[in-house]
């Protein structure tokens, strides 16, 4: 295993790895592989941890919530139980929660999808009506909220991610152009970095003087309680700060389920200020009578409390650290002092982020490919899917089981070996040539 | 009670009449009732009924549909033994069915929400580009189908419902003008009319010639096995009779199981044209990852078979039948041979359809809302919550318990014959003044 970086392997050295790593690559194409480390999917161990779920409501009696028969219509916000119960998860007022269906994405695409089609509380118009609109995207990110606005004709915006969140400079500056409508982030475990973003941010945040004064600071804090390693992270109401800052209505927050109970079948959450609810709740009752009551009822009744929702994080902490342990160990053993490419070591949330020398991650991708080992596309964490620099590779280790995981990490990393080999002897042969 | 028409009382029985009802109307005052007729919702005996569904998944082991894991992410347009299941129940093809979550009425709100902003399949650009989008709306019709297009801008026809459906004559010559978009239909047991579409009506909306090529046909089968009164009646496949007529696709048919199983907490179904499915995929596929697919499951396995739903709405019949009786025998007995009022005797769905004389309906809906009897409001049958005559009145007898519903539909009765003796007098008196 080399642990000398690349850069200093001679010219044959570095035939002799491409040409090791090359057998390694024949070895595991002739076990027609088929393993997946593509999205951000529990595994079924954490489903099956979930079952009572399934049977907690069991009898008719049981289905009244606050005197309101659960299986009927209506009660468009959600149960006030629900209510009650996110908001201790999130830190903010149950008046502020709207508890929807099954996907946060679903409430997400809606609010920005009655922007264009109605506008917010604080639009002149709806978006659909203006020449231009655009939207900030912190990246490496989250492929599906970009999709979200590219799909609505926005312009995307890519804004560099830091240690401590989104480069605020930047963003400030950004803000300043009326046309900039908002901004995609996920504040604690961002997708796929891992970064918890540091109270200054969130500060910065809050604060914000944006030039439009309908700007959604869509706040997607999918992993809220969601650490595998180390204890709880308390982390702060962005609600509040915004309130205190003077911007009240600038902030929609989101969070689900989906990585506590079940992805298909969870509860999802929308939390903003009462003013803003106000507004959009007119609209939402245009497109629906009411959420899935009963199943709301259901996560009430197996949790009863964010202290219950706490304890069931800490079993899902137990089935996700091996995983993540094990990926940053083949990472290390087969990649370390290499030089050839960095990795985040994250402590929650559901992806390690990779970044390989430039212009070789969606070579590494393909390669990966033909191996049988599905990777989130290379590009997909940027705006439009287009990575600049080609480097970022966003692996999910939740899915797979650990022998597989093992087995997928270490063919990745072959491919960026191979890849990576490759290039070094194509600049020395081309180093040779300017000699 | 009279059996005589008030229009040939003379002034003397009139008033005599009129202090009669008045009389009655302080009694029941003095009781401070407080029931609803007011909205289409099925009772708790017909929930209970239904109370299986709740623990029929009951194991991870049984969470697997087709080699799927129901549980988890994916299957965007639902379970392959979900569209199975309803497309035997609406006799389309498992492929034109898409399966999405708890209501039928976000399948169509988002539908139209997807014309504004992206366009239908054969949209030349989205609605929210036009300067003006007309949509039909056959009245009395769903007050809540009109405030999904009036919520985008749409400008609202109103359509007359015959016995044989909407207008024919009047449909195919409004869609000559090609900013009409599309009509809304609820083509069996309509709301709140009751009326089933005539084979005729139907075969004239399959061959409708519309100039919008991207023209929406909102096929709303809501009520397709909702027979309270005799037998199942065949109803024939709109897709297949569109694809016939040459206009493929120009339909959307709903359907859900709200009225089925739990209105909070059913399945609900989209079915069109496999090239406009392939049309709306992508769009769909941006706003959610899947619907709640554990549902789904439930009630496949649940029902077993469309003979299954059908024995279960067998037994829905028996519950609601007697209501129906209940509110038309009070009818008949306060309201007989008054020549005051016309209701309908329908056979399924979830209403009957009331006309009062014309310029009636919103004083009877005041008076009754003080008596403590809640309708639906006055108007709301028809565009824009204006009834042109003011005299629909939309009964949903569904919800009260059988004595309930009796004293319920009595106070209505009395508040007709109150308010047209009123008028009666009235125009006796204008009569005496002109001799």
């Amino acid at each position: 295993m080399p642990k000398t970086a690349y850069a200093a392997l001679s010219k044959e050295d570095a035939k002799r790895e491409f040409d090791a790593v090359s057998a390694r690559y024949a070895e595991l194409k002739a076990k027609n592989l088929k393993l997946d480390m593509s999205r951000g999917k529990p595994s079924k161990a954490q489903l099956d941890m979930t079952s009572d779920l399934l049977t907690v409501l069991s009898e008719p009696e049981q289905c009244v919530s606050d005197g309101l028969d659960v299986r009927n219509y209506g009660e468009l916000a959600g149960l006030p139980a629900a209510k009650k119960l996110f908001a201790e998860i999130l830190g903010c007022k149950p008046e502020e929660c709207f508890i929807g269906g099954n996907a946060s994405l679903t409430l997400m695409y809606d609010l920005i999808s009655k922007a264009f089609t109605h506008g917010l509380k604080n639009s002149d118009k709806p978006w659909c009506k203006l020449d231009k609109v655009k939207f900030l995207c912190p990246a490496p990110g989250y492929d599906r909220h970009f999709r979200i606005t590219e799909s609505f004709g926005c312009e995307l915006i890519t804004v560099p991610m830091t240690a401590e969140g989104p480069d605020m400079d930047m963003v400030e500056e950004l803000v300043k152009d009326p046309a900039v409508k908002g901004i995609w982030c996920v504040p604690k475990y961002s997708n796929p970095d891992g970064v918890v973003y540091s109270e200054k941010t969130i500060s910065r945040f809050a604060h914000l003087k944006p030039a439009a004064k309908d700007f959604a600071l869509m706040w997607d804090n999918a992993y809220c309680i969601h650490e595998f390693e180390g204890d709880y992270v308390p982390f702060p109401d962005i609600l509040s700060l915004c309130r205190e800052a003077g911007n009240p209505d600038m902030v929609y927050e989101f969070a689900s389920t989906s990585k506590i109970t079940f992805p298909g079948s969870g509860v999802a959450i929308m939390a903003a200020s009462e003013n803003n609810l106000r507004h959009i709740r007119p609209i939402l009752a245009t497109q629906t009578i009411g959420f899935d009551k009963i199943n709301q009822m259901r996560h009430v009744k197996y949790f009863g409390s964010a202290d219950g929702i706490r304890a069931h994080m800490r079993r899902h902490a137990d089935i996700l650290r091996p995983k993540f342990e094990t990926v940053l160990r083949v990472f290390e053993r087969e990649l370390g002092g290499c030089g050839i490419a960095e990795w985040t070591h994250p402590r929650g949330g559901y992806f390690v982020s990779l970044n390989t020398m430039d212009d070789c991650a969606r070579r590494v991708y393909r390669m990966a490919k033909s191996l049988g080992v599905a990777l989130t596309e290379a590009g997909a964490t940027f705006p439009y899917g287009c990575d600049p620099r080609d480097r970022n590779l966003r692996i999910a280790p939740s899915y797979p089981e650990l022998d597989e995981l093992a087995t997928a990490t270490h063919a990745l990393c072959q491919c960026i070996r191979h890849v990576s080999a490759e290039v070094l002897i194509r600049e020395k042969a081309l180093g040779s040539l300017r000699e």
